[in-house]
């Protein structure tokens, strides 16, 4: 491995040219989305009126291990990617730990997160449909921008609905998505059916992704040409975000690097799972035996304390069922900083690997990923999102552990945001204001009490 | 020059390993300061008061053509760079244009602009010489957010004088130069008897480069083990910043680019100068025909509608006398929003070239360099700092004229930061609450009237 560079950038020619679909080398599938009304499986002719046909066909494609990118959105991808993946030498010094620090580093674009990996394909598709409006809700704002930028390239209406604590902890999140065009609704609002149903039941709520979702899709259901995009859990967005897995698997190899570890933050799934697609792959068939880990918040922990159920991706229970870890559609998590991993549900695809044991899972304290997060900041230069500080947080942790044992083990983790834009957040911090929030038994037993109560 | 890639990075073994000294290549030089209290140029005895020893050296080292950047801050420097070139294609297909339009692009580094590479050679410098503590004044807020990255990674003690009307438009730049461990004093403040003297003459003033300078300075001259850093104008700044410059002339040489024009903005001019470097070292001598264009904000013209005099780099006419194009130090430039281009006067080397008919500068309107920004934004991406965008906004306006006349210019311009930080300025021009503001030639004269009455 020896002298890796400070930042591996792929040249255009190296850059993947195919998307990793992780559902054609999984050896026990995820349970498809089950229709609520028939409790049948969803066809594609139901999930059509709420998705893009392309994108549909992607959510239930099982059979292909490789999904070619359209020649479009690889330029779109030329834009803005290849990102790079990083030797962090100083953090490494920092730490005086024998093990090697690699970080892939999705924060160089504007939306400042990898979220745009999934934005570019999902409103190309939407273009190519015909359609002229999308809907999204978005949480810490990584998204919304994302979308919003890729409207603006499509030339493509969107309506936003924003998490109001998000909204209100991130007030230029909001002009920023607004420069590009797209228009922002504060979530629970009063412009939908579902969200004045909310507001009437908790009027002081700070809102949730599953509420934000539940208004966005209501409107694209109403609306002429209009559908609805979703940022994160679906198995389509997370073979998008295979992308992130694709070149950091060509980096490794170009330079020898051979992970351990592989850590990503999750929320709702995209992110890691896209981190880790072809890894797993190779994994899943005897390959490798890299040790995965996925990283929640302790305020919001769908992995580590939820429960593998039928579930609502959304509050207002308007979605299809979804196998997954779940902490129940109604859970209302704390309003802790890191608005990015504040959703009740877990991806599928990552729900299914992590009950078959082929990955981990753990959750992380507030004031420790931001105590982490500032270190990275201090030596490393780039201050993360506070999403990114909790995979960032464990990587420390298993370099730490590296430093007692002597093991030189090779880290790599998912650094997919800037914190540009939760000043407010690092704000708290600094002045020692911020305080962490762990749920109760009491707390997780209300959300699990809004699971749907259904026998297949 | 065909298909170059959308972004071209140097490998670690092409980046540069020099700085690129203009002086040792200019036909004539500059005029060197002069001590306002002897008429004399100042030694470097006197400049060692103020500044770190190794940078009076750089500052004053007019022979040697290339100055070698220590290893250290070469591996700094590969922490956040390269920087990439960028070619816009999108921008190029917008406009409809047959020019080929790149731009060199400083924003991917969390200070979000060029300014972090003099800050990581400064603060290098200030802490071989065993100094504990440094000062500066910042205005758009980039300076000080590079040099807070830079003193955290050394751990020196930082004090960042910021221009009361940038702190005010832009919170959130405190709390991060504050992550990063600096501290940030609204400047004019009663922290200095400068600040003092100016608060109690103009009590409502928002302040400007030239009184912060002024503050900083006499801190550092009261404190021990302390000196003031300076983020432009200073020709060891432009030294540094030509690393810029460098990275440019290699990509360029490794895809076969050659530029017709090369346009930056202007502030204290050491963007500009960076960037141009080695390019205008080849024209001097007759080795290219590039146009070189610099510019600046109409509301403070320095270039444009400025004397070429000796005048003061402070408000508080506390520094020596340079030579340059200026509206006099006690010109008050109106609350633009590109606060990093709000400074009386300019870089005496980019004065003394642009005397000499090297190159042009003009002047752009707030109003349209958003339209530019926010067009740029929409398809290439990336949303520009409100300073960067006037380099932008011309080089848009090159490219059409191309268009008019077919031409098949090859147009290089400096995008030296993003608006992460400046979204309050985009708020304002999205709900058109934004104005332009022209001095009229009694706001000059007043200026003018400043000017020290010095004959040599």
């Amino acid at each position: 491995m020896a002298n890796t560079p400070y930042k591996i950038y792929l040249t255009e020619d190296e850059m993947p040219k195919n998307w990793y679909n992780l559902k054609a080398v999984m050896k026990e599938l995820p349970t498809p989305f089950i229709n609520p009304a028939t409790l049948k499986p969803c066809t594609a002719e139901e999930l059509d009126q709420v998705f893009c046909n392309d994108l549909v066909e992607q959510e239930l494609n099982t059979t292909d291990k490789y999904i070619k990118i359209p020649e479009e959105i690889r330029a779109f991808y030329k834009m803005y990617r290849p990102s790079p993946l990083v030797r962090a030498y100083c953090l490494e010094k920092q730490l005086d730990t024998p093990a090697e620090i690699y970080y892939k580093f999705e924060g160089s674009n504007t939306s400042g997160s990898h979220k745009l990996n999934s934005a570019a394909a999902q409103v190309y598709y939407a273009k190519k449909q015909g359609l002229t409006s999308l809907t999204t809700e978005t949480g810490a704002g990584q998204w919304g921008t994302a979308l919003a930028m890729a409207c603006a390239y499509y030339n493509i209406n969107l309506s936003v609905y924003m998490v109001k604590v998000s909204a209100e902890q991130k007030p230029y999140r909001k002009a920023v998505i607004e420069t590009y065009g797209g228009k922002v609704i504060p979530s629970p609002s009063n412009t939908t059916e579902v969200g004045r149903k909310i507001l009437a039941e908790n009027p002081g709520t700070g809102g949730s992704l599953g509420c934000a979702i539940s208004e966005a899709m209501e409107v694209a259901m109403k609306t002429d040409n209009c559908r609805y995009v979703l940022g994160s859990v679906l198995d389509h967005v997370l073979l998008h975000q295979s992308i992130i897995g694709e070149e950091t698997r060509i980096a490794c190899e170009k330079y020898d690097i051979k992970p351990d570890i592989i850590i990503g933050c999750a929320g709702g799934g995209s992110n890691f799972g896209g981190l880790i697609a072809p890894f797993m792959g190779d994994k899943i068939h005897g390959q490798n035996n890299i040790q995965f880990i996925a990283v929640e918040p302790v305020s919001c922990p769908s992995l580590t304390r939820g429960k593998y159920a039928f579930d609502f991706g959304d509050t207002g229970q308007t979605t299809p069922l979804m196998k997954m870890y779940t902490l129940g559609a109604g859970f209302m998590p704390s309003p802790n900083h890191a608005g990015g991993l504040r959703y009740h549900g877990m991806s599928p695809i990552v729900s299914k690997l992590y009950d078959d044991g082929y990955l981990e899972a753990c959750s992380v304290e507030q004031l420790k990923v931001f105590e982490a997060a500032t270190m990275f900041a201090r030596c490393e230069g780039t201050l993360p999102a506070p999403e990114s500080a909790h995979a960032l947080k464990t990587a420390i942790d298993e370099a730490l552990k590296c430093k007692e044992t002597g093991e030189k083990k090779t880290i790599v983790f998912g650094l997919t945001g800037t914190g540009y834009f939760d000043l407010t957040a690092y704000m708290s911090y600094n002045d020692a204001t911020m305080t962490d929030y762990i749920p109760t038994n009491e707390d997780l037993e209300k959300g699990f009490a809004t699971l749907p109560n259904i026998k297949l």
